[in-house]
């Protein structure tokens, strides 16, 4: 093995680290203080595997982990773009395309290339991995403002049907995930944390 | 699917959002802040998918995945043990065993009992997958104060015989990913971040 290609390796892996200081629009549920995207991703994995059973199709759960570990990476340099946020949103894909070519292009060019396509997969949500993935990518940051009595959603004007219009495509990978989380977010509308409309 | 179980799932869920708040004796490369043990086992995890190549014999990625996402969770109750606190470490093991009795608990008996196989295993350190996981569970923290010039270390008076001692059997999962290490630690020791004895 090479020492050129064990100190590209690192190289990514340092730069990763910059990922913890990439903060989210959700409260963690005890300090309240806002999630970064690392933390956020490994909670993700941790659903994968407590709930990999309904996913509406069986899934490669080693390639849904891979997807999650990897997939907000770009956000080191194209920043968090809140799901409420529709004007961030017309070239979020664009920007992260270029943060993808230069964060994964640390790598050695054959993991550069495997890393992209899954990130590329992830993006275009089209299998049942990626679809799995991205209903969890959905369903958590929800979770998270239920538990802190939605304030987020009140500071950004959120409603309920603008929650379930965002975020019903997760019904898409795990249906029964997705239903179980449409009770807590009634449940949070009957509580007065979540307009009605 | 019953909704008990997958409540019991979301509970599980629920609680480990706390592990964001378990603080640890390294420091975040950009900020210097502590990290948490959340953001710690999602870094792992992005060095199993970088670095599996190097271990010292073929793993199941998806199980080592596994291990490292769930493997400090006992913290939430437990409370993470500086590596180089020989006094906290004499009955770290119990009271993270009580810990996992809870922690696991909270999910449906079935996934309870496979969770805490997979954390026995990792802690036991016996199987390639657990000696992989464990390798870069040592190295980690070696590189963050690495690239923080040293400064944990030197509050700790920790020296480069304690590293060594405390971390060489990271060479036992993964010698090229030790050898990699070593050689950066030697830099820190030259650099005046590391007292070499």
């Amino acid at each position: 093995m090479s020492s050129e290609r064990i100190a590209r390796q690192f190289a990514f892996i340092i730069e990763a680290d910059r990922l913890k200081e990439v903060f989210r629009q959700t409260l963690l549920t005890q300090s309240r203080r806002p999630e970064n995207d690392a933390e956020h991703s490994w909670h993700l994995c941790l659903m994968v595997l407590v709930l990999a059973e309904h996913s509406n199709v069986p899934v490669d759960v080693l390639r849904v982990l891979k997807m999650l570990v990897i997939h907000d990476l770009v956000e080191i340099d194209a920043g968090d773009t809140y799901a409420y946020d529709t004007a961030g949103m017309v070239d979020q894909h664009a920007r992260e395309c270029i943060a993808a070519e230069r964060i994964f292009g640390l790598l050695p060019p054959d993991q550069a290339a495997d890393f992209r396509a899954v990130w590329d997969e992830f993006e275009a949500r089209q299998t049942p991995e990626a679809k799995f993935a991205a209903a969890l990518d959905r369903v958590h940051p929800m979770l998270l403002n239920i538990l802190t009595q939605g304030q987020k959603w009140r500071e950004h004007g959120v409603t309920l049907p603008k929650v379930i219009a965002r975020n019903q495509h997760a019904a898409d990978g795990a249906a029964a995930v997705w239903q179980h989380a449409l009770k807590l977010v009634n449940q949070a509308v009957a509580d007065g944390h979540l307009p009605a409309k």
